[in-house]
């Protein structure tokens, strides 16, 4: 198995010195009582095994959230398993629910490990593509996608890397097709809380017929800004979640204990604290979409995420890959070719995913240096 | 796949307000300076994705450690591998390195993961016996186990749940094997300093010729007593390193970045640390051990691990497991019952493993819990 892109682009900018767009993770501190909490517990000793499924108090803050958030009734006994990142939630998933052979439906562009873990398993990936500008589910193509051995849609809304947002219609086509062919949902919510202006976050959990069908996948390393410490999570109906608890517990068997506690504090902090951090990025978000477009580029709206996805081509690139493994050494720069989200890379060969989630004087800093191509 | 042996013991001695020696993990903090370390990084903001392999100090730290004690010569970059706990870095290699139908021999008794890692892959596990009160290792049954299959011996020295630690002419022996036949050398070596009196630890990967063959694994949480951090690692030769990086990057990815920081301080203290904490334990070995006498019971005798097994046959038992899920409610302590690291009981039925890795006071009262039998 070849490094994953993300590796290798924050490798390339290492190496390079260069200003790291590539890797989404953001370069300003979480919330303070995150990491206070996370200290406390360090230094109270609660440095010891945690339970394979979660520290209590980290699976009841998770399932009020659901709750509070979505109105979805999740046991905090029975309905949670905390993870070593949203990571090994996805893929302790996939390998416990699918058998060699299995197809599982992808919208594309999709996350790398969802690719990654079908082939490891011996699964097929089956893609079915939204299309930039507006990235629209194409109902029919997903229903067309379905066989007799498809056991599993994995969705992820706010999509990665398109910063789409699937609708509560798009969701109910989906719910509609699993729903008659009795399919798995795995629904990759990392970006839940990174959702800007008026588009709204929905789970595809809370649709009718939805939930007793569906692993619903968040991270606190995303929603808390502290994506170095892998504490992710899996809800769902307890038969569902023991199953990627019977299968992670032989990966890292348990997640950090006293990371665990920062996020069940962070879980606990007023709804109001999340809405600033995305406000926030919202405005990254403008100010890179506007210094790309400054530069002549075509960038595609982005409705979430900490992602922007802008077409290169103006720039004289054929390539994205080829033009992303250059980036770090030319001008300074790192970036994610979108090609590496998609089977094939036909129709998207120079469109570039750039990270948004940096400081305002580092995303500027990054635009003088783009200015040089 | 079910509950682990040690969720369970452990969740019983919660749910009794039992005396947890049962999963190993100790009840006292560990240096000092290791949970500083990892504050400070916290508190610097060092908080975003590591390196998937794990960041550069610690990898070095991981690497002179190998040089400083064993003469290894590890590469900090490409011979070593971060994992999300030794369990991510054991269930990795195995599922990089094996395919379905292939056969994998490990030394009955066997840490529980090995062989769920085998089942969940589609390769067989393939005991290998080695028995009380001295648990000596008859290389004879070793060689007459591999056939065309074989594709790997899983090691574990210094030995969970016996306390053995393998000799130097018992590793020749099955260097020896392993050399012949081709074998790769998954070599479990997490309690590498948790060993007492005179015994010393020997690597395999020291023995001539079986460095390029073998993946070493390491624990930062039980070397400093941080159980709940879950930072392990991997090191060997750079294409079996590759294997577990390319495999455990689809699972939790990276480890804890202030955790790993943490560990990194640890492994730079003074050696003689170490061997403090080994001192301590080997006392609380001999605690326990004493205690368990006076109770009338055979105790082997465990040179090493936080772990001292007995046979409860005197207190009329006759099924271990049934004995360990009633004594959490009958008298407020939790054990496991060696026979999980059997693929068949028979031998050992009345065999329970204890750990003595808490405060002396803990020890002390367990025992007078125990007496109540
Ligand atoms: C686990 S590294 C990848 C981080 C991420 O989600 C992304 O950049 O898309
Ligand atoms: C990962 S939980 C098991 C801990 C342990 O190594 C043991 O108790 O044997």
């Amino acid at each position: 198995m070849a490094e994953t892109i993300f590796s290798e682009m924050s490798r390339l900018a290492a190496e390079n010195d260069a200003i790291n767009l590539g890797q989404g993770f953001p370069d300003t501190p979480g919330p303070r009582e995150v990491v206070d909490a996370a200290v406390a517990a360090m230094h109270k000793g609660w440095n010891q095994y945690p339970p394979a499924v979660g520290i209590p108090s980290l699976r009841h803050a998770i399932a009020d959230h659901q709750r509070r958030w979505y109105g979805l009734d999740v046991a905090a006994d029975g309905g949670v398993v905390v993870c070593s990142g949203a990571s090994e939630a996805l893929s302790s998933a996939m390998i416990g629910l699918l058998s060699p052979g299995d197809e599982v439906i992808a919208l594309e562009p999709y996350y790398d490990l969802y690719g990654a873990t079908a082939a490891l398993l011996g699964a097929t990936l089956v893609p079915v593509r939204i299309h930039a500008p507006d990235y629209a589910l194409d109902a029919s193509a997903l229903r067309a996608a379905v066989t007799e051995r498809t056991k599993m849609i994995v969705l992820n809304t706010p999509h990665n890397p398109t910063g789409a947002v699937l609708s509560r219609d798009e969701l109910q086509s989906i719910a509609d097709i699993a729903i008659e062919h009795d399919l798995i949902v795995l629904s990759d919510e990392v970006y839940e809380h990174l959702v800007f202006d008026d588009n709204v976050h929905v789970p595809i959990a809370t649709l009718p017929g939805m939930f007793e069908r569906t692993i619903t996948v968040g991270s606190g390393g995303k929603t808390f800004s502290v994506t170095g410490w892998k504490i992710g999570w899996a809800t769902g109906p307890a038969d569902l979640v023991a199953t990627v608890l019977g299968v992670k517990q032989w990966f890292s068997f348990a997640a950090g204990t006293p990371l665990q506690h920062g996020i069940a504090t962070g879980l606990e902090l007023p709804d109001d604290r999340l809405a600033h951090l995305a406000d926030d990025l919202a405005r990254k978000r403008d100010l890179l979409t506007d210094g790309l477009r400054e530069l002549g580029l075509e960038v595609f709206h982005s409705k979430a995420t900490y992602f922007v996805t802008a077409d290169v081509a103006p720039l004289g690139v054929t390539d994205s890959l080829e033009f992303c493994r250059s980036l770090p050494e030319r001008v300074g720069v790192a970036a994610v070719p979108n090609q590496v989200f998609h089977a094939s890379p036909v129709g998207v060969e120079t469109q570039v995913r750039f990270a948004c989630c940096k400081r305002d004087e580092i995303l500027a800093d990054a635009l003088l240096r783009l200015r040089k191509l």
